[in-house]
Parts: C-alpha cells; sequence; structure tokens
C-alpha cells in the first residue's frame, strides 16, 4: 500500500474514506497472514482510526493507544505504509506504537492500562508549556478493567488534564470481556443509560456515546463533537466496535484470530502440557484451582475452565489482583496455580514477594512465554524474570529442560507446600516425564572434562548440545548439566564438583540471574564462572533464533570460551 | 492491658463496651507513645473493631485489614493484649496483620489495596470447601483508590463470593485523600446519593450507609443488618470515622499523628533534602515537576507542593499510575521526580521497565526508605531495590554515601536527560555537596593494600570505617571506595585497581545487588570478591541496627573476613 498524505485524507469524500477503509483492512489482513501479527482487534478500529486522522492533526495531536493491539491502521497512515510489510521483522516496524519509529508514535505501549495515565501526563506538559494540542487515549474495553486505569480516572478532576478517552468497547479482552466494569458498560449500550453516565461525570468525564465505530457517518460528526468539548473538559466517548470487522471468519472467532503466528507451530507447546496436567491434578485434588488474567486460551486452560467451572478463575486483565486473589485461596488451604506470561507477571511482583512469599503460602507461577520470544519486541520479551524472581525469599523458580520435567514438575507441585515459579517458553519437546527432585540439577552428559557447563531450560540445553557436538568434533568436551533450579540452588551438587571451569547459558538477562548466583555460590572456591545470557539492553522485534544469538547466547562464543578453557588446561 | 475473654466482650453491655473502647485507646496510645507505630488510623477505628469483635466470631470469621494501620484494637483483643507493649519491638509483636503471630489474622498487609482481593480468595476457598463463616475486608478511603482494589469489585460478581467491605472512610490516606473516587464517597456523605449507590451495585455489591463508625449504638445493628444481609450477598458497609478520635492533638493534625517515631531524629533527614533541592531545581529550571503517591509529607516534598502547585502532583495510593504519569510527563519535555518508598516502587516495578526505561525517560525516582527500615517489618524493609533495579537497561542507579552527595547527584539530574533511581535511607549526615561523576566510583582512603573494600551508601560505608578503624588497630589496612552507582558499574576504575581481593557491603539483599554485579565484572580477572549484604530470609520487624547486624552485615564478621585475606597476603 502507498503512503496517503494529509492532504488526501482531509479532501476526501466519505465514499472515499470507506474505500480506504477497505484498502487498510486487506493491507492488514496481507500482512498479518504473512508476518503475523494482532489481526482482529486491528479490524476492528479501521474505520475509527480512519475518522480520527481525518478529525484530529497528527502528530501536532497526540493519541496514546493502550496495549496498541489496534495501532496498524494507524501506522499504515502515518507514513509507514511502505514498509508496513516489515511488521513485526527484525529490523522492520514494530507491531507495537514506538517513539523511536515515528512522530506520529508519541508514547509506546505493549502491556495493558497505561494510555490514560500516559495521556494525563502528556496533557499536563502540554498545559505547562501552555502548548494548545489534543490528546486522545484509546483504550479498549479489556483494558479498561486494569487497575492503572482506575487509578488514573481517580485523578482525572485532581489533575484538571483535558484528555478525550476513545473506549473501544468491542467486548472482548483477548478472550471475552467479563466482570463489574463489563456489566457497565454493557448497561450503557441498553435503554437507561443515566446513572452510569453519572459514574463517569463523578470522575471529572463528559461521557458521549454509545456511537457505532465501525460507521464513518456516526464516527465522524461524533468526533468533531468529542473535539470541540474537549476545550471544556476531558471526555469519554464510547464507541462500540465489532473484533475482526470485515472478515467474517475473524467477527465469528475473534479470540482466535486475536493474534496470528506466521508459522504453524512445529513443535508441542508447554501451555497443552499445563492444561493437561492442572486437570489431572485437578482430578485427584480438590484444593487445586486455576487463576488467569484474561488468557485462558493462550496459557492452554480452556479444557480446565470447561471441565472445572468453578475452580476456574479468569478475572480479565488484573494481574495483581490474580496474584492477591491466588494468595489468599492458598491461605485457605487451596493449591493455586497462577498462569501468566513472563513479561505480565512484572505487573505482580510486589504481591509476589508481598502476598505469596512473604507469607510462604503455595501458590504455583506457570510462567509461560519466558525467555525471548521475538516478534512483539521489547514490551514482551520474557527475559526479566529470573533475575526478578532470584533475590526474593521462600521462592522456589524452577527451569525445566522439556516438557516431560514441566509435566514432573507439576505433578509433585501441590502436594510441594511451598511458593513455585515455573519458567518456560512457549515450544517445546515433549520429552520423559522423569522424576524431578526439588532443587537438584541432572547430570545430562558426564565425562572428565575441567569444564562444567550449567544449562537452564531446553533453548540454553540446545544450544549447550549444539556446541558440545561441535566442540567434541574438535576433541574437546564438558560435563552438561541441567541447571532445572534458579532457586534453592543446588549447592550441594555445585560443591561436590571438581571441575576448574563452570559455564552458564540462560535465556534471561545476564544481571540477576543463574550465572550470578552460581558465581555467588563458587566465590572463594577458586572455581571460574564465565555465563552467557542477555546483555544490559532491551531487546526489540524480530525472529528469536536470530534475537538469541544477536544478544547474548551465540553458539559460536560459547564455542569460543570452551576452546580458551580447554587450551587453559 | 489484660486480655479480654469472648464472653466477656460478648457479654457486656454498651456503657461497658465504651469503656473499652476508652481503655483500649488509653493502651493504644500509651503504647504508640513508647514503641511508634500508627496513632491516627488506630485511634479512629477503635469502636469499629470493638463492634466487628462484638457482632462477629473471630477467629472462625475472617477480617483482612488493608494496609494494616487499623489493626491494633484487634490485636488488643484477640489474646494479644499483654504482649502489646512489644509492638514493634524485636521478637514483640508486629505492628501488622501477621499470620504466624495469631489464627486471628488470617491474611498479612502492610501494602495498600490487597484486602478485598484477599477476602475474595478466602471466601472462594470457604465456598469451594463447602464451609460457612463470613468474611470481612477493612478497606480505608486512601486505600480504596488503589488500582487493585478496582480490580478486585471487577471480579466480585463473576467470583459470586460473598464478602462483607467496611469501607472505613475518615478522608484521610496518610495526607488527606483526594480524587474522583474520594469525590464519589464524599458525595455519598451527601443528601442525594441514589445514582453513586448503583455504582456499587452494578458491581454486585449490596450498599449500606453511611454509620457513623465511632458510634457504638449506630455501628453494632448496622453490623447485625451487614451480617444478615451477607447471606444474600456482598455489602459494602461505608462507615464514617475521625482519625485520631478521642485525642484532640491527634484529630486536629492527623498527617502528622498517622505515624510516630520512638525517638526524635538527631540526625538529618535525606527527605528534607529532597524537598530543598527540589524548590531549588524548579526555580532554576521549569521542566521540573513532582510526582508522589499519598506521602507528600514523609518525602519532604510539601514545601514544594506549596510553592509550585502546578507542578506537583499528589495523585493517592496509585504507585503505578504514578509511575506510567511520570513517564508521560517526561516524555513530552518535562523533568519528573518521582519520590517514593523503596518498598512501594515495588508496585511500580513493571512501570520502570516497560514506560520509563523502555523509552529511555527522563525521570527521577527518589527512593526513600532504602534498606532496613525497622519497627515496620517485612512488608516494609527497603532490602529489594537494588537488586530489582539492577538488571533494567537504561537505568541508572546512585546510591549517595551522605546527604551532601545526595544533594549533588539531584543537581545535575535534571540535565542528565535519562532515566535515573537514587536510594537512600531515612536519616543520615549533611556532608559536604561535592562534585560527583555520573557512574564513577570515589575513594575514600587510599593505601597499600591487597583489599579493596566497596561500600554502597552512608550505612555501609559507616559499617566499612568502623570495621577499618579496628582493623588498623591490629595493623591491617584496606583502601575504602564510595561505590555510589549500582549502574552503570565503574567498570574502568574497578579494572584499573591492583588489589587482590574485592570486599562488598551493601544494604540489600546479597543476590542481585552490588555485589553480583561487580563479581560478574571481575571474572576472569583472577581477583576474588567478598560480599556482605543481607542473606535470603525476609527480615522481620526490629532495630535497625540490630537488624543490619543480625541479617548479613556484621561488622564482626567483616573484621574477620579481612583478616582472613590480610593474612593470606
Amino acid at each position: 500500500m502507498r503512503n496517503i498524505s494529509r492532504a488526501e485524507l482531509k479532501n476526501a469524500s466519505v465514499p472515499q474514506l470507506k474505500d480506504l477503509c477497505d484498502t487498510l483492512r486487506e493491507e492488514i489482513f496481507r500482512t498479518v497472514s504473512e508476518c503475523g501479527g494482532h489481526l482482529a482487534s486491528n479490524l476492528g478500529a479501521v474505520e475509527l482510526t480512519v475518522a480520527l486522522h481525518r478529525v484530529f492533526d497528527f502528530p501536532r495531536d497526540k493519541i496514546v493507544f493502550d496495549v496498541g493491539h489496534q495501532c496498524y491502521a494507524h501506522k499504515l497512515l502515518s507514513g509507514r505504509a511502505e514498509l508496513f510489510h516489515t511488521l513485526r521483522k527484525e529490523g522492520g516496524i514494530s507491531g507495537f506504537p514506538k517513539r523511536g519509529e515515528s512522530e506520529y508514535d508519541c508514547y509506546g505501549t505493549g502491556h495493558a492500562g497505561t494510555a490514560l495515565s500516559a495521556a494525563l501526563g502528556i496533557a499536563k506538559a502540554r498545559d505547562l508549556k501552555k502548548e494548545d494540542f489534543s490528546v486522545i487515549a484509546l483504550v479498549g474495553d479489556g483494558a479498561f478493567q486494569n487497575g492503572l486505569i482506575f487509578e488514573a480516572l481517580n485523578s482525572i478532576r485532581m489533575l484538571g488534564s483535558r484528555v478525550l478517552i476513545l473506549l473501544n468497547d468491542n467486548g472482548m479482552s483477548i478472550s471475552p470481556t467479563q466482570g463489574g466494569t463489563h456489566d457497565i458498560l454493557e448497561e450503557l449500550k441498553g435503554v437507561a443509560p443515566g446513572d452510569d453516565v453519572r459514574l463517569f461525570e463523578r470522575f471529572g468525564l463528559q461521557y458521549r456515546g454509545i456511537v457505532n465505530g465501525n460507521k464513518l457517518e456516526e464516527l465522524l460528526p461524533a468526533l468533531e463533537d468529542a473535539k470541540a468539548d474537549l476545550r471544556k473538559g476531558s471526555v469519554l466517548l464510547h464507541v462500540v466496535t465489532k473484533k475482526g470487522q470485515g472478515y467474517p471468519f475473524s467477527e465469528n472467532a475473534p479470540a482466535e484470530t486475536h493474534g496470528l503466528n506466521p508459522k504453524p507451530a512445529t513443535h508441542a507447546e508447554y501451555s497443552a502440557a499445563l492444561g493437561e496436567e492442572l486437570i489431572r491434578l485437578a482430578e485427584r485434588d480438590e484444593r487445586v484451582v486455576a487463576v488467569t488474567a484474561a488468557m485462558t486460551d493462550s496459557l492452554g486452560l480452556r479444557a480446565f475452565f470447561e471441565k472445572f467451572p468453578e475452580r476456574a478463575f479468569d478475572v480479565g486483565i488484573c494481574e495483581e489482583h490474580a496474584s492477591v486473589l491466588a494468595a489468599a485461596l492458598a491461605a485457605e488451604g487451596m493449591r493455586p496455580y497462577y498462569a501468566i506470561y513472563s513479561t505480565f507477571l512484572q505487573r505482580a511482583f510486589d504481591e509476589i514477594i508481598h502476598d505469596v512469599c512473604a507469607q510462604d503460602l503455595p501458590v504455583t507461577f506457570c510462567i509461560d512465554r519466558a525467555g525471548i520470544t521475538g516478534a512483539d519486541g521489547e514490551t514482551h520479551q520474557g527475559v526479566f524474570d529470573l533475575s526478578y524472581l532470584s533475590f526474593i525469599p521462600n521462592l522456589t523458580v524452577a527451569i525445566p529442560k522439556d516438557i516431560g520435567e514441566f509435566r514432573a514438575i507439576l505433578r509433585q507441585s501441590a502436594d510441594y507446600g511451598r511458593p513455585l515459579a515455573i519458567r518456560y517458553p512457549r515450544i517445546g519437546t515433549e520429552g520423559e516425564i522423569g522424576s524431578v527432585e526439588m532443587g537438584k540439577f541432572e547430570v545430562l552428559h558426564s565425562t572428565t572434562s575441567d569444564i562444567l557447563i550449567l544449562a537452564a531450560g531446553e533453548r540454553c540445553i540446545a544450544i549447550a548440545r549444539e556446541t558440545l557436538r561441535r566442540a567434541h568434533e574438535g576433541g574437546m568436551d564438558a560435563v552438561l548439566v541441567n541447571a532445572r533450579f534458579l532457586k534453592p540452588l543446588d549447592v550441594q551438587f555445585l560443591s561436590s564438583r571438581t571441575e576448574k571451569y563452570i559455564v552458564t547459558l540462560e535465556d534471561n538477562m545476564l544481571a540477576g540471574g543463574l550465572g550470578d548466583a552460581v558465581a555467588r555460590c563458587m566465590r572463594g572456591s577458586g572455581k571460574q564462572v564465565f555465563s552467557f545470557g542477555y546483555r544490559d539492553a532491551f531487546i526489540p522485534h524480530g525472529e528469536p533464533i536470530s534475537l538469541i544469538q544477536k544478544y547474548g547466547l551465540d553458539p559460536e562464543e560459547i564455542l569460543a570460551c570452551l576452546r580458551e578453557l580447554y587450551a587453559r588446561g
């Protein structure tokens, strides 16, 4: 698709704008089919974005996209159409709004609930600088449940910044939206919204709605009115859109077409194993319950939710609440499993410490998408979890070597009785369900050598094996160990070993991870520790294999390290 | 005060209960005067607590105190009266609810906003176990603004657990409560609360109020009614109390008597310096703004707020929102200073990564109460911050050696232009305002020795100096360095040194802190690193000096380490 000039957009007739919507939709569909990405949410927001670009003057006016699953049409309309085919590819344009990429992206997002806080900050800075432009927060109804949105709503009147909140209500998070906020929004779509309107007025908002967000004839005047009202104070414009709009298969299956992956997974998924094992546990143990934050399907829990509806809780995009809920369930004798992506668990960091671990409660965190995840970029890489879990007392941190080991750890988790975190990538190999003793490493390849390799998790073990294969060709060898627990560290094993050199590999930041923990344990032993993991930088979008290598786990470098140690003897 | 039996409480007349309230109030006042602690909030909740113990059957019924600043009367009425004189003392009873301390404390708290989530989890577990008891969440109006409360409200209907929310509305956080939620609550106290009542009904709550929470004659029947209504579903009972009730000096100065410290501070406070320096910066630089989360006074920002009301934002107990707001202000060219306690910044962990550092925005985090804080215990020790900040790309982490150095860093911070975190304890010594180059260590004591001591922050430098003084008596010496930046680490300095042994001292967990960073940097250099900091355990309440020594920074051990290294040569 070619770039559209501002003048072109401003002068187009409504039929021409509709044609533009069709073009955008085709472009989004074609690109997502090829590059992967978020389909249904972006398809639903096409008319809304065209109308915004028609009524407002970007980049002078500013828009913050909450999460950013709805920013593709905005990218296409802001000078990035000709680059759009590079979407989510290494060196290409990001799947999320990103400040460095375009002046049209005034604020980067990726995690839910930040847009209103960010818009208020931008508007406040505008007022302090005595500038004059409009600030818009585009928030989906799913993100609207997040506590951050509420905290921002709470301060609108206090801050006195004027912003336009565009509530894009499609009734869906990634899974269908549920909860009290959802009920309020549903009520507003009904006949007598009077009382609920006052709710928003209490927070200092002029409520405007309901507008059909897939219909330009309704949207354009509504946005013009909102723009005028914005001079008086903040406005909430309640827009209803259809996720997947324009593509019947997407409209009918918005959860399945929320995110598309360009290549079919040839490997097994850890999430499928999680679902199976939790059902198995729950059948045997009435204490087992599952908690998620709006990601039932992608975490593999659909069947569990169907089989045990009374014991399965999807609380919406509320990562903190989910963590406290799990802690309290555990305090009363239940065995909660809180499944979540690595990057989103960052939101519940304080609750892991304060609610779960300080009280030593048996919550199991099932941390999916750990390590480099790839195409979603900086905001979605799961490369911090080993670092932010490594120093929390009472917590056990497991890094299974394959899906079989993941199953083995899960099978004993309900009776473990303490806080447990299990981190794993999306895809893996099935492997045998062996026996795992908590806190104990496993020797995978035994030999006589001065070098001991500690590899954490499936990816690093694969890299270590490949490196060893090539080392063997050069006549070298090393002991290979499955470092499957970061915490407690297998101190007994480490102190029993006679190798002079220890090489650690982890799919995580170097700082604060396995390498640091092993080195701390080895201090004063005279042994030397060499660590491979990610350097001190945010890791952008790209192919996982390429990023893993580029940012710190380069088999060549690891092999060179082995060679040097071998030469030292 | 003697322990009161349940029978005694259940059989007492209302006048007798009033006498009991007086006794409790005296006991709380006497104990807090001696041991320090939270005064105004506890005084305000005496009648409410007596009424709760009269109407409900604890510990069979369960109560979760949000934050826990209102739990003293509960402790006095649940078999801990005779131990109450040990409040907040090492080995004594905690100033917060604590599971290990009593079966009457079903859920531990300390940070804001967790009570409703916890109550929902406890109620859900009750229902799954087919048990029958009442679950109460006692939440102040300050905590009621926190996003976690909203996330929990959002899931009440969805979870279908029946809980009683006691909204203890005293119009105060630590500072006076502000914001949209506050306005709604104020409106409810007015004449026509009809619409707002519907708001709570939307979330699945039966709204009951307003009740005078300092008047037993109103409270007792209201709680009986709420208990009955609780059989049908969740209830919100809106109780209005007076912070400091019964003590005019506390009623009139609730912010000043929120927390009392047993001993007058003989040292200067970092917070006072922060306030002075921010005013100085703001006078010179229009970009400078301040953000806090309901702690204006204790962070030293009162004068700044009075002098620059347009550039000072207290957003209530909303640590996440404050962080995003600061990021967005920075994105638009401002220079926000976000002042917060170390332990509460844990709540904004994801936003530090996702909003501030991933976008490389010039937000300065002024992290007060870092290191061991003492009497508030596990939930308030600031011992994790170096660990959770150490691996975040783009972030500079400073640990000034005294208040003068803190001032020096602040004075150059507005032009630094990048994310900056400065961590410091509450009290310190003034010191000179020297010049500080970002990322550079400073030699404090130079000598020829095999030992290099890296000490981070005022406390550790004092411990190092004292250890060195004693070492000198034994004819030993070592170089002492002010390790004032954890990030970027002064690699150039470290690689230029010739000492064989490096000893690190930090007022933080050992895991993931300065010692680990230095050891990582020194790997392969042949140098040995020995680290002192806190071991892998939660640190309970007690005297800071005693806890610091007991949990990992023992001058005797450090001296023994120096002796051993000295002997090795």
